[in-house]
């Protein structure tokens, strides 16, 4: 057992890790689950600050907006590794933004990668909308086939990178294959609960797009869009054939407030303001340790899922099994919940049909390798 | 001097005005405008609290959820004195509402009472959403005629109780003059920058809106949409007619949801939360207090500027004159704005064209009355 720490990384030189460790231990319990999930162990004290700072009360046409706003998003540029040419604008959540990519990139024909509820949700708001998706579907935890026939007029093609229902993740190679298969396509990445922790090939994709309750650790109630010129070309376009693209989420009028440091509307400022805060402290820990952290965390579960009794890893092919969201199955899972509760650890539930069957641990940033290693020594005694 | 204290009202069994003068003591600052303005001096510490009990963490698919929903909707029933037969939602700002509005509610005609940049705002985004809305227009600070023309076939009537760029207010009789004049059209009103103040008849209404960082004193990224059963009929009628009416925050899917307490996409959890405990603030100091408080202050500030030789009151018809936001109009206004800010009271600036010329002071419950009459002391001081 000792074995698996010796992928242990580095701890970073601010002691983040240490400081995370203490408040854990102090706290003696972990929150797992993947929707609104466990908040990053600074946020409450950015939150202090901000009203010292007088933060909430701040116009949203104001100076001080304005570097909040250039604060969050060029951290998040140095955290992602956004190239220019993409541009970052914020919405009320991803769901919002669902809506808003269909409105605003789709005139008829989006084509959707379907491998769970939320996957599959992206395609019904095209639906909604009027538009004619089309789509392929796999079985809940398999991946696609390498090659999927895309009719040749599809506008958008949209891929879920974290199927969160269930735990299956795209490779970054199938990702990348759009761009050269499909030039003319806009290529949309959900990245809802994933990232920060893939490291995307920008030259690859349109546009991705995040909910700061996962992977940042903050309340929920913010979603993140970053688009590239091609998108807010293809919104241009619609509007020039006379399209209906939207009011103050539109496209073009995001951009317009965006180049100003600001949102069409009074937006989340205190979201922002706390997203800015985040990533700094993201950036000051190292993308490179987070996603070292992440990959490690992800494999000592698996390995605990691999060899376990009782439960083991929904998804079985390996390289598609998420390293953001693991999602755990077999006949015991209610039990295994129960004696995890008792022990201070909350689980995910399963997710739809799957609800009782099956239990989700979220590993996000927030997650200390601790907590981690103190799930699974958990996990594996009950047995 | 002395005699304008006369009209006070008593201080609420709770002493919650003695904390607030204590607390303004503390900081001896305070912040008018109207934009976000003034946070409730509660509401750090129900953060704080939330903090403590995991509420950033909720799954918003939880019974823990449910109860907090529940907890603010119902509690804004009581306060407002919402009847049954109309429902409460959440939106991301008041200026998705005014989207949502009008693609659940206007299949091609809304009518829109414009006296500003705001009310002239909802108009525009029923043009952007290819509506064929119609208009009155009066010029900024007056109030409209008693009688308007208004088409026949008009499905919406788009009034807006307080117009936050001018400090007009509309007058109850004149809200609810159009449920019997025009008793096919649906009356909507925007009471953003007036609300928890105004008593509405909602016999005479179909729906109103707000968001939270105006009266209710809590950070932005909160919409409130409250409808009755008519909106909810009119937006399955469209739907029946194969219009468009968006997909996650349409009405019928909104009534879904929040039927289970719920709501159709992860929301800010935090700020209904939030919303819920000041609602709880406000019903103990008692919405009749707030009320004549409300009352009170704007007087006090109305006489001042009055009597003042350097501004005077933008609306000049004293039945137009908001009670929430008072506007300050003269050609000293740059001026007197930096004396208020030596003195440590921030003034909000006039709006649009009239943002060097006018100063804007929000009058909303988190406002106290030693506060303004801090405010009108230090006014009087300067001629």
């Amino acid at each position: 057992m000792q074995q698996r720490y010796t992928n242990e990384v580095e701890i970073d030189s601010q002691n983040l890790s240490q400081i995370a460790l203490k408040f854990f231990i102090m706290k003696r319990s972990a929150h797992f689950g993947p929707g609104p999930s466990q908040i990053y162990f600074t946020v409450e004290d950015h939150l202090r600050r901000a009203f010292r700072e007088g933060i909430p009360s701040l116009g949203h046409r104001t100076q001080e907006f304005e570097s909040i706003f250039q604060h969050a998003t060029e951290g998040l540029r140095q955290l992602l590794g956004v190239p220019p040419g993409y541009f970052i604008f914020f919405a009320a959540s991803a769901t919002e933004i669902w809506e808003r990519s269909i409105q605003n990139l789709v005139n008829e024909r989006s084509f959707h990668f379907i491998n769970g509820a939320f996957s599959n949700r992206f395609y019904e708001i095209a639906k909604q909308l009027g538009k004619m998706p089309e789509k392929i579907v796999v079985p809940l935890g398999e991946a696609f086939p390498p090659i999927t026939k895309i009719p040749a007029n599809t506008e958008m093609i949209a891929l879920t990178h974290n199927e969160t229902s269930t735990g299956v993740s795209l490779t970054m190679d199938f990702i990348n294959q759009f761009r050269s298969s499909h030039p003319e396509a806009l290529v949309v990445v959900d990245a809802v609960s994933s990232l920060p922790y893939p490291l995307f090939d920008y030259r690859k994709i349109d546009s991705v797009f995040f909910s700061v309750q996962k992977g940042f650790g903050l309340p929920a109630g913010l979603g993140v869009w970053i688009v590239n010129e091609q998108c807010i070309a293809k919104a241009e376009k619609m509007v020039s054939a006379g399209q209906r693209i939207g009011t103050y989420h539109s496209l073009p009028f995001y951009l317009l407030n965006a180049k100003k440091n600001q949102t069409p509307e009074t937006p989340n400022v205190l979201g922002i303001y706390l997203l800015g805060k985040v990533i700094e402290d993201f950036l000051r820990r190292g993308i490179e340790v987070i996603r070292k952290e992440t990959e490690y965390k992800a494999a000592i579960l698996y390995q605990a899922l691999d060899r376990h009794p009782l439960v083991s890893s929904f998804v079985k092919d390996k390289s598609a099994r998420s390293q953001t969201v693991v999602v755990a199955t077999g006949e015991k899972t209610k039990w295994i919940a129960d004696e995890l509760l008792k022990n201070g650890i909350q689980p995910g539930d399963g997710y739809g049909e799957h609800k009782k069957t099956q239990l989700r641990f979220a590993n996000f940033p927030a997650h200390s390798k601790e907590q981690y290693e103190w799930l699974v020594d958990t996990l594996e005694k009950l047995a």
